[in-house]
């Protein structure tokens, strides 16, 4: 058997920098594949993620030009799809292992990357175990990705980086011009940002604040239970000294009890509303409210230099850890030190990744609860540093569409 | 009388550039000054804009370095704050014109600029008659402003091409993100932009697509009747078509039967959100929103090199008006090409642009109403092209902020 070829899946929600490392993983398997060709084929991407792999229908990347396939780490969004299915237990879904089984070697796979966050993590080693027990072995790699920034054991998570900057940039923006009306316009203006149970997102906003009274002037973490008293007050102090008020909130909040009455609607924009009209009908200040939602996932035009290069400084790690003949394991970040911001990658058990979300521990949450500390600031402040912009034409950033041409089936159709 | 001053006053919303204008206005006003001190004294700005002149709290931008001066060129929102204050009829307002008077006589300002939209025209000339009538005469200068770009006799507004390019980037990134997931998750994306009567902040989404399929999909525009049967439909269509379905609105939409229903709530999301639902609803596919709102007309860090500098130009040219003896006019964009793109400035009279609202032409709208025509992107194109990216200092833009130190009062304060 010569399963030298690699499957590539994007899991989950797209990121400004997933493609960056999907770039990085393709990039690495042709230098190893010119190396040497008897042990590194062609990357296969699943069209739509793992759905892909069920389905047999592998795009061929070895179609794409080196210059597309570079073009990759300035483009946004999931260049060959993505999607959250997840395989179920073995007992079950014996037939769908064996499928994954035939297709994989219908075309002679033997290396297996997941890219994706915590879930995908879970979901990676759970197919790694099903496939030894059918007795088709695979060397899974995971690779982290996600805005949310909540997978454990990596310093940050690619994605992060891009989506703190673009936070952090539009609410100091914004602040600017909430600051210049508000003597006879607006003067409570909310931003909500991605995030249901973690904060980091949010805590992201409040780098743009370097001094006392500089926007944003109140954080709202999925972590803290909100008080609307407490507030209220807060909003109502802010407007007396510094004439206006900006408020970040996640799109996950909880109220004391636990409720998280973000979570239960799943529509963007429901908590930044609640609290909007909040501060109007109890306070009748004049507000007003964007919902940042898929743009600042995507809004590669102002990624983060130091996380486009991580996110592909993983995908070419993972693809080198395959090769090493390492499996179950994803390569993660690993700080060496703040400032100079420094890192290096390691490796980590998926078992330990699997399904561990991490939330913003309370050290990087101020006394009063609605911002963060100098310590959450050390964290934070590396990770947005530099810009990468894309090439522009016409004034608008050039992104690659790739041909995404499937590989011939040789197997039967199979329904899902 | 020696009123060599001159009184600038920014009105009504910020923009990513009016400081560009603020900023080509006072570096001209430096240059005449050094040229001859007997002609052109200092920029007084007002505080709150027009109120500042009422309340005697006027900026002394003389005591602004030049570094800092410079810097108001990369600077979103309004530098001086910004109001949308409107002076009454002289019959029942003689009191506050001559308390006018009283304020520009004690520092001896003879030139008087107000930066805004159509309304902020019509205030301009309305005060400028009067003075006259009152018998304290006055150079009064328009300078266009406005991201809405719906003011008459100009090629377009300063602030419309920034706002263009950050909504036609945005969508363009944000299709890139929803294609990737749309075969298991949302299927429909609704962004929300500004334009309340107007749709060219719509329109410029469109220039995001440049080949059939390519999102966004489809445009509602405040000069169509919104059909819904007619949107479902297309929608319906897009999805089947292409997967996904992206959607921009202006944030105010009518009816067949002209009922504006974003306006009567005037609350940022109101159309999105019922836009996006009706979708859920009538069709069962999942959604996405987002609202632009502030995040859209601040975005400085994205922001058009056109527009930027016919920004700066225009204030420069409202100074070089106002010394030549003009009056009662603004400067003006004025296209001589579309491609190459070449525009020159000339004046319009602030009676011809007062308070005259101009709406998207039919001939930019597409036959089916959803999308623009090929003779709006030859409108848009030049308007959003080049890059004029502020310092970035430790991952975010580096914002001034001036040190807006008042005059010392001359007269007893006045209550407004």
């Amino acid at each position: 058997m010569t399963a030298i070829n690699a499957f590539y899946a994007q899991s989950g929600g797209a990121t400004a920098v997933i493609n960056a490392t999907a770039c990085g993983l393709i990039e690495e398997a042709r230098r190893q594949h010119l190396a040497d060709p008897t042990r590194m084929g062609t990357v296969y991407a699943g069209r739509d993620g793992i759905l892909g792999a069920l389905r047999e229908d592998l795009i061929d990347t070895g179609l794409e030009s080196d210059a597309d396939i570079a073009r990759l780490r300035q483009t946004p969004g999931g260049a060959f799809g993505a999607s959250r299915f997840h395989l179920g237990p073995l007992e079950t879904h014996r037939v769908m292992y064996e499928r994954l089984a035939a297709v994989l070697d219908a075309h002679e796979v033997g290396y297996f990357f997941i890219n994706g966050g915590e879930g995908s993590m879970g979901a990676a080693w759970h197919l790694s175990q099903m496939m030894r027990e059918i007795g088709r072995p695979l060397k899974v790699i995971g690779i982290p990705k996600t805005v949310d920034n909540d997978m454990a054991l990596t310093d940050c998570c690619p994605g992060f980086g891009s989506v703190a900057k673009y936070i952090a940039t539009s609410v100091r923006e914004a602040g600017y011009d909430v600051a210049s009306m508000s003597q006879t316009s607006t003067k409570v203006f909310v931003l909500e940002v991605m995030g249901r149970h973690a904060g980091w997102i949010t805590a992201a906003a409040g780098l743009a604040s370097e001094a006392a009274g500089e926007p944003p002037h109140i954080l709202l973490f999925p972590e803290v239970g909100f008080d609307d008293r407490k507030f209220l007050a807060r909003v109502r102090q802010c407007v007396e000294t510094y004439g206006y008020c900006v408020v970040v909130t996640a799109e996950g909040l909880c109220d004391a009890g636990g409720c998280n009455f973000g979570v239960s609607s799943r529509r963007a924009g429901t908590v930044g509303r609640y609290i909007a009209d909040m501060v109007e009908v109890h306070l009748g200040y004049k507000q007003h409210l964007a919902v940042a939602d898929y743009l600042q996932r995507s809004a590669r035009h102002l990624a983060s230099k130091v996380d486009v290069e991580q996110a592909y400084a993983l995908g070419a790690a993972a693809l080198r850890l395959a090769m090493a003949g390492e499996s179950d394991v994803a390569p993660i970040l690993h700080r060496l030190s703040d400032m100079p911001y420094r890192w290096e990658i390691r490796t980590a058990p998926l078992a330990d990744l699997a399904n561990v979300e991490r939330r913003l521990p309370a050290e990087f949450i101020s006394a009063d609860c609605f911002h963060i500390t100098e310590a959450c600031r050390r964290y934070l402040r590396p990770l947005i540093v530099g810009e990468d912009l894309p090439p522009f034409v016409d004034g608008l950033p050039a992104y690659v569409r790739l041909k995404n041409i499937s590989l011939p089936r040789h197997l039967p159709p199979y329904a899902i």
